[in-house]
């Protein structure tokens, strides 16, 4: 393969150069870069002392700790998501989609932070960020006026959250995130962790806005429980209506509930793309960044075990992500960026079940992480 | 912690001796050790090149699959079941029960083999073995014979596997299984896939047989998808009765299904054991044999987000695994057999989510593993 201008100028046999530098992968396998489509930068502990998780048992009580958290000053919310990020580079990512709060008590503090991080960090990772209102958006009076503030600023996604189960008002949710979508031309990813009927309901709502609107392909919904815990008519017809308005699925395997058949969802023609969601944060004490083990995970609870089906898992957290998040030029072909991964394997499914750390990335052509050792300084 | 002749001599201030070899943990966790209380040692590919998968859908077709592979002379059902207990060990697992299959084809070739690797390693790992009648046992005339045979030879536990699903005849199937525990004295454990009314039908046909014999507290099931897919007055009942008459269940999350909820059980005072099940075989092309992963994925697919729920699913891995297996002397207290597990981390939660590999092991009062290095000698 030569590399040319940051990107793939050919494969194969005519893929030489009497000046280029060699890079001998030495009988490794090569994938383009991982794709984090679903994370939580902003709230990372990465690189911090353990915080013990002793919050109560509803969902509320852990937004409350994570609010409570986010005023100790200790949690530098740039630090954070830069530390997380890094480590997600060093694990091969090289797109990353994140959610960063937006609320009435932070403001557009995260925002800010998660948007210089990118800055700092633009030479070696993307990052696409959702303005997402955590703590709920109607309920909270003064958040949508900063949701739209943060797309004003530079936030790339509208970021909604479950319009019946948090924001008591479905209408008026979707209504909201859908106007800022077409106010700035963005797209919309939704938090959907609203289960069985409650969430198809949801889904139908937001898919007459799709239709209404003319925004096949600008909305994915994550989570979406609901596909897991519906009657199977109703989950049949949902899948063929999302990949009729192209309306993509983002998962985050195993998730805390029945959760949609990946297979079903292929079949029928949706797209998926995968994503860590919080690693090492107030909601969820696991994780490590590392999308091949997110690929095994996604593997594991679908109950993948054939060679091509755990591909398949691999498929969903490198070209599906990819897809969702629109990025261009994304690939092996020639004329694609070269965002690529180098790692041992004998094939790509044990690639996934073994999940080697020592894996040498590039971004842009440009070398950042060998061997499993970032190439670069960080602070 | 003083330790002499294999065993914990003293914890804490009365724990010194003057002639005593000082081990100096540093400041590190300790753990019993890890449990290991579902696996297929018998034919893992563990060390060996990547076998594809390319069977069909249907769990016979892998059945097959295995099959024919077991009869390709490179499956040394010794050698790779001792590599993978190795492995274990190196993990820090000192107790494991693997099931090892007992069919019409192979005889009692791998119930022997794995025999052979547990006396060959009894210094280093203690192995019960489960006969286990992976082709059916009914269905496949002179299999009943053959698990007699292997009981005799030193077989611990007596498998059996969905009694409707599988062998058509679950009052045949259960009848034969508990004729043989009883027969020779040993435990039960039932591999049950089987979902909703066919898996309670069978737990239900299971209990009276439990009851009937007075063998409470020598019976475990493993899997047991039935308890989560049920409806949920069944499943209450269900667990109150496996409570009541002492039937314990071995999970390997996340399952290939909805799974039986391992707060629902604990509540209701079901004994939980966990396993990696088959590690890189036919079956299943994934797993490490680190049964910290394995807590981890307990943690979650039972959505185990506080401090207390994560260290409940390592629970599950040590005190758990040991309870159902009925090992003796087992714990941190004094008295308790020296198997300990010395490893990095703040907090038994922040072990869990990060899963360190250089961990020390001690099997017996002796150290095996050294920082993640095996301290004695492999073929």
């Amino acid at each position: 393969m030569l590399l040319r201008g940051g990107k793939i100028a050919a494969v194969g046999a005519g893929a030489s150069c009497a000046d280029a530098a060699v890079f001998d992968a030495g009988g490794r396998l090569m994938i383009p870069g991982l794709v984090e489509a679903h994370t939580h930068l902003d709230k990372s502990f990465w690189g911090m002392r353990w915080q013990r998780r002793p919050a109560g048992p509803c969902p509320i009580d852990e937004t409350e700790t994570e609010r409570r958290n986010r005023r100790e000053p200790d949690l530098n919310t740039n630090r954070q998501s830069g530390r997380l990020a890094v480590q997600m580079i060093k694990m091969g990512t090289t797109h990353i989609r994140s959610h960063v709060d937006v609320d009435t008590e932070t403001g557009l503090a995260s925002i800010e932070a998660v948007m210089a991080m990118r800055e700092q960090l633009k030479d070696v990772i993307d990052v696409e960020i959702v303005a997402f209102a955590r703590s709920g958006l109607l309920i909270r009076p003064g958040t949508l006026e900063l949701l739209d503030r943060a797309m004003a600023l530079g936030a790339d996604v509208v970021g909604g959250l479950d319009p019946c189960a948090v924001d008591r008002d479905p209408k008026g949710h979707l209504d909201a995130i859908f106007g800022l979508a077409q106010k700035y031309g963005r797209p919309i990813d939704l938090h959907l962790h609203e289960r069985g009927e409650m969430g198809a309901f949801s889904i139908d709502l937001t898919i007459e806005r799709v239709r209404a609107l003319g925004m096949q392909g600008m909305v994915a919904i994550s989570h979406a429980f609901c596909l897991g815990t519906s009657d199977s008519n109703q989950t049949c017809r949902l899948f063929d209506d999302l990949a009729r308005d192209r309306i993509a699925l983002v998962i985050t395997a195993p998730e805390a509930s029945a959760a949609p058949s990946v297979l079903g969802c292929i079949k029928a023609g949706v797209l998926i793309a995968g994503g860590s969601d919080g690693v090492r944060d107030s909601w969820n004490p696991y994780g490590t960044g590392d999308m091949l083990e997110r690929a095994m995970l996604i593997g594991l609870s679908n109950n993948f075990r054939r060679d091509a089906e755990v591909e398949l898992a691999l498929d969903i957290c490198t070209y599906g992500g990819a897809r969702v998040m629109s990025v261009a030029n994304y690939g092996l072909a020639v004329g694609c960026d070269a965002d690529l991964v180098i790692l041992p394997g004998e094939t790509l499914a044990e690639a996934v079940v073994s999940r080697p750390t020592d894996r040498t990335v590039l971004k842009g052509g440009r070398i950042v992480v060998r061997n499993g050792e970032l190439t670069f300084p960080i602070d």
